[in-house]
């Protein structure tokens, strides 16, 4: 089972991934995996990753086979894998624990060389209702503090498939970025009485500079604050900390504003690396009221390096106001074709 | 001037480098610059640079041309400069202050093809001695909170000039990441009377298994919680928050174990690009005398991905102990040899 330190000086914690441990050789390959033929996300082979968890496809067609539209699986490699409840062993100075948890894949598509920019919507909406489905389940489980989905597109932003898919982890403690977000709104919302994700929409609307797309249900914008080049964020407008509760006409909506924005993005930049992460409230006795979910899109332009990491802090090279006048240019024109 | 702004609802901020904002198409070339000829950082290219701050040179020979060894300048493109000082202006929901500050470049070494590991133990000693003079300088101005000193090597680790340099940057703030180290050998020495570094030089000495290698004045070993595969640390027998008050014998000896450790790494991981941040106390009034400075260098094998987002926390597929060991045969051979 994989192991999790905590660094002895500051709050962040380490998963010693022991279960694919690998030594020195083992880095000379830096680009996504593909041999000749199929890989082992493509339809047709099912059977070369563990049991499936989830699938939409088509009625009639039978588990771990052909026919589905989105598919996930426990990660083959987990980083953190279900076992028995543990906790926290000193070791003199030091202190870790067994790495419990959860880590599955979905896979966003049965086609090989689609990107997410390249589905259809209502593809795209399978996507985040599958996104919806694996939170519920996993934020069900007691032992689970946060459930995080991501997406790493690109082998620059850390993806080491190339065929489309997103991950799921669910983490048996609040990581610290997560915590730093629920704490900053809580002390907004006990300073001010309102949710801070609230009076960013609220400002973004009013003075529109930053303003990259508006749905029904959501409102795209460049950050104030964005850390990246082109780092975009898709806010919902009704107040919730919970992704979960995300109902079916949103998904739709969400769908639709993010494939703009996904596209947009591709075209401008051409096709950047990218991650994609959702934040939402962590689950269960650590539901944080005054939190408001999202989804952060960060292109990676830039390197993180010496300076992030010394400082924490970020040097952008492209002011949001300046990506948001470029992201929103475009749109508008894919809207007039 | 660059704009630092706060981030809303965490205690993160970013640099918005307006000097030099880049547009979409600005991003397609991503590999390290090198025309035709000498690089401005060459010997004789001086009058390419603002003028030099620092150079260790031949006597006789003339500021700002050849005949230098080391040699430091500010930054052409700086993230902070030098200004009026600044404070933080609220713009409604949002927080921003001028980008006060300074940013310079060490040119470690006259010739273009040489890096930091390639070269002399006395060579990369003046590297270290103008970390220092420019250390001192730069933390004696009462507006600087924090100087943090770092190298990118490698495209992939952020460099942007293949030219073996490092940076130095002062900044108006104690960065997130300095305070959280700070804070953490603050509560331990509160809680213990005692360096949390310095108990870690025991542990480690004592256990042997995440040892590197030890010289007069100071050890290096692979962190017990390793973000990076082979991450790994060089720290000062001595307790002192200060980098500022190394003497010339533990540069000499610095620069020895230094340069045996990253040669160990070239050798094994086949020349892998790397970050190598000095941490070091904030100067002036937020000098924290619990702290103990020390070198962190983390060659870049792994991706900051998704999960590294959402969480502030790391998946390291080596073990320490693994990595150390293969460290620790490879600096033996070296020896032998």
């Amino acid at each position: 089972m994989p192991e999790i330190r905590k660094d002895p000086v500051t709050d962040r914690w380490v998963i010693i991934a022991t279960e694919r441990a690998k030594r020195p050789s083992e880095f000379k390959v830096q680009h996504e995996e593909r041999g000749p033929g199929p890989c082992v996300f493509c339809e047709g082979e099912e059977s070369k990753t563990p049991p499936e968890v989830l699938a939409y496809r088509q009625p009639g067609t039978a588990k771990d086979s052909p026919g589905w539209r989105v598919r996930a699986f426990p990660n083959k490699f987990p980083a953190l894998q279900p076992g028995a409840a543990s906790e926290w062993l000193s070791q003199g100075l030091y202190t870790a624990m067994a790495g419990k948890g959860a880590h599955e894949v979905i896979v966003e598509t049965p086609e090989h060389d689609k990107s997410l920019e390249d589905l259809r919507e209502a593809q795209v909406a399978d996507v985040l209702k599958a996104w919806r489905e694996r939170y519920l389940d996993l934020s069900s489980d007691p032992d689970h503090r946060y459930v995080l989905i991501f997406k790493n597109a690109g082998s620059a932003a850390g993806a080491s498939l190339e065929h489309s898919h997103c991950q799921v982890i669910a983490t048996p403690l609040v990581p610290v970025r997560v915590r730093e977000e629920i704490e900053g709104a809580a002390a907004h919302f006990a300073k001010t009485g309102k949710c801070v994700y609230c009076q960013m929409l609220e400002h973004e609307a009013r003075e529109g500079i930053r303003q990259v797309a508006e749905s029904e249900h959501f409102y795209a914008f460049s950050p104030y604050a964005s850390c990246f080049p082109f780092e975009t964020w898709v806010v919902p407008k009704r107040h919730d900390p919970d992704f979960g509760t995300i109902n079916d006409d949103e998904i739709k909506d969400m769908a639709h504003i993010l494939t703009r924005t996904l596209r947009a993005l591709a075209e401008i930049l051409s096709r950047p690396p990218y991650n994609l992460v959702l934040h939402t409230s962590p689950c269960n006795a650590d539901r944080c009221p005054a939190y408001h979910w999202h989804l952060e899109i960060m292109p990676r332009l830039t390197k993180i390096a010496g300076f992030e990491w010394g400082t924490g802090y970020y040097i952008n090279p492209t002011p949001p106001e300046m990506a948001a006048s470029s992201l929103r240019e475009e749109i508008e024109k894919e809207r007039i074709h």
